[in-house]
């Protein structure tokens, strides 16, 4: 960020865009979410009134900085959110179909420059901005969630390829055998098939599956295991927990010695629920990225875990834009 | 390349070291190399020694020029050459042990600037700077030779990454399995096990070993075929060689298809022996990318041979780097 503007516009404003609800922050330099707002996404069907909605939402908690003038510029985290064209595309989840410029609406409303990504690019700018990843040029974000999304920061900035669309490590293929799960995405084996909230409670089937070892998680019912309950079993010495942490932790250690081969980078950061299992889940990862990355690497990056509060960290990473 | 210098100073020097010999090529803003100079490099066990030799038999290619005042700068392509530090660092294949700091050596004797990248991050240079990737920003360079090498380009800049040394895409682990091929680097199932050039001799021996099907190739010692051997066995129909082509390039293609999720790149540009083999290696390439790509990359990316001249292309290469 450019210090010299900072005094006289000490804010941006950060929107963590989702199908259901969207959060609006007020964010200043150091991080501290001055205020949030909250509206419905999907109460609003023209995307003009959604905006709309949003500027007169955000009136209040504008004033109560000293106005719109105060604030440097605007960042969106939203799905299928373009950086390039400041377009959401094709986003699934939204009520809104096809192309939607919404960089450009809220530039237009507010008069300030906006900037919109996707949310794991936008967890990327936040742990760059405010959190663990402060003064690094080369990372990689993964963000654990329903799916796995990740962020390539090189040289200080996030890549976005040639069409925007950069960055997909969730996508890379982890297992080429014919047994490799089915991923959303139509092919198979995909990290995100292993490494998703979806991906562990698919794990936790197969563990239970395959041993007659017993285990708190066999009570309930096996499609809804999230990795809170392994973890909460694990805690207890549940031994069928402690596996399924190790092959989802260790098949990401192994997936993230590959993606060191890219931009050798000084650290990996994990966000998303997952994350919550603390050692048991990062030991295996450490130990699939050791055991795996080619010894030009090893011992390089380290493997952190985002730091930033977990409800604040999307609007704090879409804020990161707004400095921009 | 600043384009109000180019009038003053036409011309950069490149150097394309290797373990035997050193070639040095004085080369104008289009590419076109106007002298060669070559120099043994395992002649001069100091470094010191072969920095001054190299200045010596550089003199009359220079005064043809008009002088070392219309040189920008130099480039060099060197074994673990570290873009960072200017250094060659650990260089298994030359007679300098430890770290050598070419790049200040030859800046001193020369008085002009001079940057080091290993060969596949030169080619990736040479193919912006003067070939088929000119005007592209994001795009990767796989070269095939003895080993696979990599130069990944974001936005415009070879991807060094924290320490120099990011950009190895031959040691992704592309076979997970236990029966993955041991690699050079200690581990297993990296790229350059199936699609450098002992690669496609082990592949050679791997399909001749599993089946009866009759074939010229059959008639070589098994550890010496060379892709050469297969693509004039491919050319005559032979079963077998088309086999090779079509388990390495569908492999080397699916690989591609991974690492499109890095950087959405505009291209991928092959380089080196493997590609004289024509539509017998890139159709299965293509295959392996377009059947394993995310649909969100699918069709956007070309898959270009390199066109700079084979003898010719890793002093382009290192001479790319001259004009930063």
């Amino acid at each position: 960020m450019d210090n010299n503007l900072t005094p006289e516009k000490p804010y941006v404003i950060g929107l963590d865009m989702g199908g259901t609800n969207s959060v609006f922050g007020i964010v200043d330099s150091r991080g501290t979410i001055k205020s949030q707002t909250v509206i419905s996404t999907k109460a609003y069907p023209d995307v003009n009134d959604y905006v709309h909605a949003a500027v007169e939402a955000l009136q209040p908690a504008l004033d109560a900085v000293g106005g719109i003038e105060k604030v440097r510029g605007m960042g969106i985290g939203a799905p299928n959110g373009n950086y390039y064209t400041g377009n959401i595309e094709n986003a699934a989840n939204l009520l809104w179909k096809g192309i939607v410029p919404i960089a450009e609406l809220f530039s237009k409303a507010l008069g300030i420059p906006c900037h919109v990504t996707n949310d794991a690019n936008a967890a990327a700018m936040g742990e760059m901005t405010y959190g663990v990843a402060r003064g690094m040029k080369n990372f990689i974000m993964i963000t654990l969630g329903t799916g796995v999304g990740s962020g390539i920061v090189c040289d200080g900035k996030v890549v976005y390829g040639s069409d925007g669309f950069a960055g997909e490590l969730g996508h890379v293929i982890v297992d080429h055998t014919p047994e490799a799960r089915t991923c959303g995405c139509g092919r198979k084996g995909c990290l995100e098939t292993y490494c998703s909230a979806t991906g562990v409670a698919r794990t936790a089937r197969e563990v239970m599956a395959k041993s007659t070892v017993e285990s708190k998680l066999r009570s309930l019912a096996p499609e809804k295991i999230t990795s809170y309950d392994v973890f909460c079993a694990a805690e207890e010495g549940d031994e069928v927990a402690k596996e399924i942490f190790e092959r989802t932790g260790y098949i990401l250690g192994a997936a993230c010695a590959d993606f060191a081969a890219f931009n050798s980078p000084e650290a990996f950061v994990f966000f998303g629920g997952l994350t919550k299992a603390g050692h048991w889940i990062m030991d295996p990862i450490r130990r699939g990225y050791e055991e795996n990355v080619l010894f030009l690497y090893r011992g390089k990056a380290k493997l952190l875990v985002s730091a930033l509060n977990g409800s604040e960290a999307a609007v704090l990473g879409a804020s990161a834009l707004g400095w921009e």
